[in-house]
């Protein structure tokens, strides 16, 4: 059965009798869920609301002959629950939209909301609703919203020289793992795994939230998203080579550029080494600006300035 | 110059530089704008929080040639700002993800931010952040996030036997307009017009609220989305052909069937005939269901079932 012989309606209705019992309804504050013109949900006083959204393009971010649809609909979720970490905050619910093409085999997108459902399951989030139309090609997005202590988000921002930088779990195998997919390697290596199934950090990211001057997810890459920071704080960096957690088996490149880590970037004067079960390593510290906001990498007796070389969209 | 030439970090500059004076930070609320992992807002005490996205596909909901890039941004917040209208709440942030084609002309994407640009000012909204990415086609997904007094909320389940059954404005145009405009019409005919640049009704919507039993907004057709009402609220209705409010040169068919007209559709047992200068016509009544949930529409003498035959996605 495809897409088209199954339709929209026995689509979204589906969809609604699988999340209608995983829905935790957080709080007693979803007053509407799945099948309505919007979602409709209560928030508490004193808390902010975060709002985000994380798109997934055919060809771009995944190849529909290389990467489960399991682990599409899962990373989906993930990659928002580490952006709304990233801020500090505590994801609560989201909406999925969801293009694919009319001769979509509908035992894919069953196995795309499997993996939703288990992402909803390990990060304590629900699906809320969405939208579905028709495509050439497959295209996801989700967007979500979570809570923040008003006034307590972590921006881009608020690096201040002297601030020592972290970087939380290692860094290098998803880059590594995208390798070793495309070249045919296993699925149930932990390098694939942990690119197609990764773990982001919020719980870090809420628990840091007082003491974190400036925090990033690293979705591009070290050598892109550091950066972010430098430009929005107005600040340089330098980065220690010999401490970068890089992950078993990775190589410089893979640690330097890698995308799609999901771990934290975070500044602040001192943090602990474990949070929440998880490493964090001091791998550098923030230093004043000289005309530009530079990011310096020491390698043993040398020093030099690290370019942006993670990825880009619309770059050849 | 295309996308691929001007690369994704200018694109985030320039959009965040177009909007970052139009987001009016509506009641202070707004802590973090475009340019973070994700937007922060705070939210009023006794408000619950609307949720919606829509999503806009190439060759699906436009046709590159065909559709001025202006009209696809207004449209795309349009139809949310519809969404959040349909449940009774007030439109106030939005996200959007836009993939793109490297080969993209930029002035296609400067256009289409110009039209996102008019829908802020015409409706009171702001452009808080998004994603963007390459991809062989272009997608846009919208997600906004309104307000509504808490409990106020007017789902789509609360249509009761005795409701009257009102429509705001006319129907028919839209529909019309895709097809003089496919037909190579002007892009000023008013239809065509119209088709390109919707009015949500979300002020009628908002002051509707507190009498409207069950709200819905035309997006895939009157046959289509008055049985949504019906099947959530297990109810029948009836409709009268001659009460209709059809827009000048239209067909049955038009008024019948076609999508996209961002009117309301309400159930309440008495609505005034004009509301914020909109006119609202009552086009019949709910009726108690039988085996079903139908809609039967009268035409003089005749009575008949009139099935969904709106806009369906995934069908050929």
């Amino acid at each position: 059965m495809n897409l088209r012989g199954t339709g929209e309606g026995t689509l979204i209705r589906k969809i609604r009798e699988k999340f209608a019992t995983l829905a935790t309804f957080k709080e007693g504050s979803v007053q509407v869920g799945i099948g309505d013109d919007a979602a409709v949900f209560d928030f508490p006083p004193g808390q902010s609301v975060v709002f985000c959204s994380d798109l997934v393009a055919e060809n771009t971010h995944f190849v529909r002959d290389l990467h489960p649809p399991y682990a599409i609909g899962y990373k989906a979720v993930a990659v928002n629950v580490s952006d709304v970490g990233a801020m500090g905050g505590v994801p609560m619910h989201f909406l999925i939209s969801l293009a694919a093409p009319g001769d979509l085999d509908f035992a894919w997108v069953e196995r795309f909301y499997d993996g939703v459902e288990a992402a909803c399951l390990d990060f304590n989030v629900s699906l809320l609703g969405g939208d579905s139309s028709s495509s050439d090609l497959i295209f996801v997005d989700v967007s979500m919203v979570g809570r923040v202590p008003s006034g307590r988000a972590v921006r881009r921002a608020g690096a201040r020289p002297g601030d020592g930088i972290y970087v939380t779990g290692v860094l290098g195998s998803s880059a590594l793992g995208l390798e070793l997919l495309k070249a045919g390697g296993d699925l149930s290596n932990p390098a694939v795994k942990r690119h197609l199934y990764p773990t982001p950090r919020h719980r870090v990211g809420a628990v840091l939230a007082g003491q974190a001057h400036a925090m990033i997810d690293v979705s591009d890459g070290l050598s892109t998203d550091l950066p972010h920071i430098l430009e929005e704080s107005k600040v340089s960096a330098r980065i220690y080579k010999d401490r970068l957690p890089a992950a078993p088996g990775v190589q410089d490149h893979h640690v330097l550029h890698g995308g799609e880590e999901y771990e934290l970037l975070i500044t602040a004067p001192d943090l602990p080494k474990i949070v929440e079960g998880v490493p964090v390593t001091r791998i550098g510290e923030i230093i004043e600006s000289g005309l530009e906001n530079q990011l310096f990498l020491i390698d043993g007796a040398t020093e030099s300035v690290l370019s942006p070389s993670g990825w880009q969209h619309f770059r050849a």
